[in-house]
């Protein structure tokens, strides 16, 4: 399942918790363009905000939702007990695969790290997608750690962050992680900005983020990718880079796609977890003329 | 309550959550020894690994055994809303402060940390600390932000990452931090290599992690360097440099106090919230010599 355009949504909230009309409707909106795999619940779909309760309706609901589209669901956490916990409950909902960073306040170390994803291993029923994500964990990963996790049965896939920009220097970057990892782990990559470069590289998947929106957008990329056409890839992410110098402005898409999806009238305003909020101001309408511009969806 | 001596304990677990008879002993052992105040649920008391009846326990527990000294508790989560219940339970057990980290997993914007700080201080009966600590919430402050929070009249403390090293250039660094907060706004050191320093230098506390384990230790350079004797508070901080070294071998304090405290039979051995480990091996054994070598107890 680990393979093609993983498009991660929103996880929109409301007083009440999880507003699950607005949640469905950026589920369906996955479907209806035929993304390879959903990724409810990563970084951009709040996971580490929410409660035991809001992951397991999360998890039902895009479960539910999917038509038979795999969902995999991250299950992060600073605590092994609640990891455990949201993987069993992911595992009862029918997910097909597990997410899994190290999120960390105290800093973690490698042997940390490889208890944690061991102890989650064991208890797995579906595989489990390593979440290498330093951005948000303050954790780096080194070789050893990859080449000994991916040795674990149950992994079954890397979400990288990012690849060099030099498509050469980025093709000797994936061989030589494929090389620490045996065949049946695919690696991924993610930060938007890098997929068309990473895809060309022969990155076996895409965790998007812009893809949880604007699947429509993604998949061109992805598919043009995957048909050997590495000129038109980059076309494609060329046409989309205003969104991914937003990014780079916002701290990362959580907060632009958050905006853009209030803007587009797919949820309602302020559906992120305070203390997070949406962007405002000038900003605001760059994003609002981003979207009009690139017409992405 | 922001002055002097504030001690952070361990909040030492088991498999049923807290292990209630460690915690107790560990909060008598500074009741005992005298410190100013109790800094329960500090980093070092794993606050945010611990679910909200977790927290609400060690609060009941602190301030029952803190025989009248004042206990501040740590609030901090990733979600505002949690933040908020936390608060609530906090002053409903009875602390005398609130120590707010602004805990993050997407980094957050100034503007989303006052914000926080803002709606807790409209909930909040008691002052709270403001609790700067960039090695563990990637947020830096910077002295707009301090002085926006300290205008907040719930605001009492800011806890300082630290000071320069050289001594007047730390006397300088906490005047121009004074100058930016209210008088009632005290300021407070952490980092325990800084301390003698910080308090030196005009720190009106010092939020300790080896005072959490070694209260005398830690009071008697408090008290040195509260009685002007700054020569002294010098002397008493390279004497306990073998711990410093240790925290900065370590990644910082919480493991070496957890190890020690397993090593001198306070705690159960495996106390810390899984993934986090106690440390092994020949470090554990440097540890232990340190215990014997600077016998701060």
């Amino acid at each position: 399942m680990f393979k093609g355009l993983s498009a991660f949504p929103l996880t929109p909230l409301n007083a009440q918790g999880i507003d699950e009309a607005a949640f469905i409707g950026l589920v369906q909106c996955l479907v209806a363009a035929g993304v390879d795999s959903i990724g409810a619940l990563g970084s951009t779909g709040s996971y580490p905000y929410l409660d035991r309760a809001e992951r397991r309706r999360a998890a039902a609901l895009a479960v539910e939702h999917a038509a038979g589209i795999p969902v995999m669901l991250g299950i992060g956490a600073l605590r092994q007990r609640d990891v455990l916990h949201h993987a069993q409950d992911a595992q009862a909902a029918g997910v097909s695969g597990l997410l899994l960073a190290p999120v960390s306040y105290q800093p973690l170390r490698p042997d940390e790290v490889y208890g944690l994803f061991e102890a989650v291993a064991r208890n797995a029923s579906v595989p489990i997608c390593v979440y290498d994500n330093p951005r948000t964990t303050h954790f780096d990963f080194d070789d050893d750690l990859y080449a000994a996790l991916a040795a674990l049965p149950q992994i079954g896939s890397i979400k990288i962050p990012g690849v060099p920009t030099e498509p050469e220097v980025a093709r000797a970057h994936v061989s030589r992680l494929r090389g620490l990892v045996p065949a049946r782990v695919t690696i991924g990559v993610s930060g938007d900005a890098f997929a068309a470069t990473g895809l060309n590289a022969g990155c076996d998947a895409w965790y998007s983020v812009i893809g949880g929106l604007f699947p429509h957008a993604a998949l061109a990329l992805t598919r043009a990718a995957q048909a050997g056409d590495a000129a038109r890839a980059m076309q494609l992410s060329q046409a989309l880079s205003p969104f991914w110098d937003a990014f780079a402005r916002n701290g990362g898409g959580m907060r632009v796609m958050a905006t853009a999806a209030t803007l587009m009238g797919l949820t309602k305003p302020d559906s992120l977890p305070a203390p997070l909020r949406e962007i405002t101001g000038a900003e605001r309408e760059r994003i609002a003329q981003i979207i009009a511009a690139c017409d992405p969806s």
